[in-house]
């Protein structure tokens, strides 16, 4: 068997990079996500079959298509080399495991959902998005850090202070920690920190001393990440050769260094021709 | 006729080229706003019908002022080449569809704001600032479209997790889409969370996490465009020969590859004296 | 008298440009400053009297700082050729009217206040902070104009359509606006919303349009406003010569054209050298 | 004594300096927040016995650990001279201090919080943020003055036309300045204007205006840092030589001094050259 598929193999590569049938994958995975999206209404019994029908239906396309692209690849394990890939097999293999269960019904139709993720890696435009997202994220990684610090010593500092006054609050370090997030949201801070002010008149300044904080470091990140973009496209741009202001000033560089070693051999040349003359 | 047309042409183009023209037009069309803005008040019979009889003179008034541009224009039909045009014929034909019923009263109420709009189309700052905005659409449909699936995924999560505890909020995949852009803009959005963490006490995960992709993005949209207009703001001014930086770095290179001609020149000058002197 | 005046101008001037002179300047505008602030507090009569008394003498002092300035000026009418001695003239002047009468009390209080706009005008970091953002405003104009006929055509229609729902926020075309603005600024704005899709389900579409036109058209003006100064910024660094890249590079240009020059000298000399030998 | 120690510094050093020693002390430090927060939840009396040696235990490690970089350190007080070191130091001893009383128990509490802090001295890219965050503050010092400013005199117009309509809100200028930042955070501040509205229909004005202008300092504020930050890492990419474009230009001018020298020298044995001929 595995001959015969050796034998359709450019046949179905063909029809793997064919733009008709990319277009119809989108139809699909746009289409899935409407019958997802149309099981969250009150619909009757016969359209509720026919949706199941059609979920039936996706499902089984969704594993051929995958099948195809696997068997497509001149070297089948490659597919697995690439992180797209591994996404597409992961999302088709889990919506294939039956659920029949009351139980476990909900947690099927959530992971029917993530269906929908298939538009990203289908979509040039949006896979080139992702990856830019997550080239950003180690520069994030610490700015998070920082400000988990920030919250984690203001989250022990409110509940050691306010638990006593609201404990659904200030309860413990974790909720206090849900409550900062909502009062760096802005979201009806001002009722949190007037019931503290109650007791502890001073306690306005924990509430400004913390808006200040975030506020200075979301800044400081914010500038950071365009930086760091910026950075990145100048480098880019640099390494493409010869176009651009950059790559022009890299060409002149290069252009005279050998510039400069025509000249050397002017010069000899005419000191020689020079002292020819004066013998 | 149409010869009578040619012959009045160049006077009607004097007329609409100029300035004072221009400021009259801009003067209707301001008073032409105020007038929609005072229907809004209640206002006597009188008052009213005064607000009537001008409403109708201005309506007369644009007609013209089109139909002069429009015969004014050297080639007629190239006056429907340009979009701004298109723009100010649609918004002035449409307001002349008579409208007498009462259910269409409203209708032609509203399409007389939009006359309004004509304020873009004359006053050149404010037609390039709608230029640049419609460049950046494109940038901004991928970004729109990435927004567009994160709050589909979560939307089909919150409704079928918490249409039982507040159907108003999470009843359908419409209505969840609506409550998580009042979450994405922080509105009341800790009630919305509160609630759902009496019976699901992780909750906060969803909301949390919901609140940090769609603010990840959003920053990345932003210095998107913030990139892109600076590039195309840099090839503009490249494009402007010898000035700028840019230019002045194009021009050395252009010098460069010139004067190392001259040098080749120079060489073999100097190789075939000294190798005669040789001789 | 006039010649007693210009005998001690050099002396006035001396102690106008004096350090410790402008330290104490600013101190009484600081002292000045909590006594308005303390004035809100509820204070008992002999501190009142005290603060009366010491609003009086900074009164004077403010009086007798401005005519030093006046005095030391050696013309005196170039006094008023600076924008901010006009700003700090007409604070001193403003605040000599006496105002006695319980109605204009609060007014003179009002005006008072203003006196610690002085502050400003005295530390120069804050006056090169107000002149960038009065550079900034002209940008600004267009964008607020364009702003105004969103908010205002919106705010027609709203009141069109929703003034029978509730006439607080609907009533008439400036009671909208405020509305909107409240919208653009998320405060509360789905209360707003909810309200009006009782009667237009679809009400949802005008908020949503509203909400991405602002926030579409403040990116663009915040983009616009950081290259701006970035423009003007990087034309400042390439008038100050030969320093910093832009500068460089300039140098760079010219010293090419004159060395291009030389080249020709001396391809000229060479070609004489050799067209002698083959004579 | 002195001489044991000086005997083991080496040895000391090396510890110090040990990867897995840094570890560690990281490993202690997050886990001393853990039980920091661990307090927060009511826990059982075997529990928080268990909790108080562990807590012993980390200050004691904390007071060991400083101690052996204190004598770690070739000179003794070059330790104090690093920034890091003394915010270590202080720190650790504060939390040495022994407070029983009932009173005092919440304030040693407040202080073995700041522990947590001792993850930034110890992991160097949270260093280097802090170090740009400090950098950042001189620039922000002027905005903050003028922003206060703004706030100031604001608050006092406040609090004397509002005080009677509500005084929780503008009771006094410090009342009203932390009334005045909430509406900057956009918090409910349409009810502050609602209420003033009913007395004053043009007090809008008021917030609108104050709305505008913090809205425009914060934008500028932004700016400003943003460019700041930029021309601070133009200027170091620019001191190291040779790379980067500016580095490059920067050797072109260099190099082309050195060039010119050269033709001048060619120059003149050409000239020699052709004078010697012609003679």
């Amino acid at each position: 068997m595995s001959f015969s598929i050796e034998k359709i193999k450019p046949a179905l590569f063909v029809l793997h990079t064919n733009k008709i049938f990319e277009l119809t994958v989108i139809a699909i995975i746009v289409f899935s996500a409407l019958i997802t999206g149309a099981k969250t209404y009150d619909i009757g019994s016969t359209m509720a079959n026919i949706v199941m029908w059609l979920d039936m239906f996706i499902t089984i396309f969704f594993l051929f298509e995958v099948m195809i692209r696997l068997i497509a690849e001149p070297k089948t394990f490659d597919f697995f080399k690439k992180g797209w890939n591994v996404f597409d097999f992961l999302i088709v293999t889990i919506s294939l495991i039956p659920m029949d269960g009351n139980e476990t019904v909900l947690l099927a139709r959530l992971l029917r959902i993530f269906r929908v993720l298939r538009l990203i890696s289908i979509i040039p435009e949006l896979r080139i998005l992702i990856s830019a997202l997550i080239k950003a994220l180690p520069r994030m990684g610490y700015i998070v850090l920082l400000m988990f610090i920030i919250f984690y010593i203001y989250a022990a500092i409110g509940s050691f202070m306010f638990e006593h006054i609201n404990s659904q609050l200030w309860g413990n370090i974790s909720i206090s920690m849900l409550t900062l997030f909502r009062i760096a949201t802005f979201e009806d801070w001002t009722d949190v920190m007037y019931e503290t002010m109650m007791e502890f008149p001073l306690s306005w300044i924990f509430y400004l001393s913390f808006i200040f904080l975030t506020a200075f470091v979301f800044l400081n990140m914010m500038i950071g990440v365009i930086l760091d973009v910026m950075q990145q496209e100048h480098e880019e741009y640099y390494r493409e050769t010869g176009q651009g202001e950059a790559g022009e000033v890299h060409w002149m560089k290069e252009k005279m260094i050998a510039m400069d070693a025509k000249f050397d051999r002017i010069e000899v040349l005419l000191t020689k021709n020079v002292n020819k003359r004066t013998k």
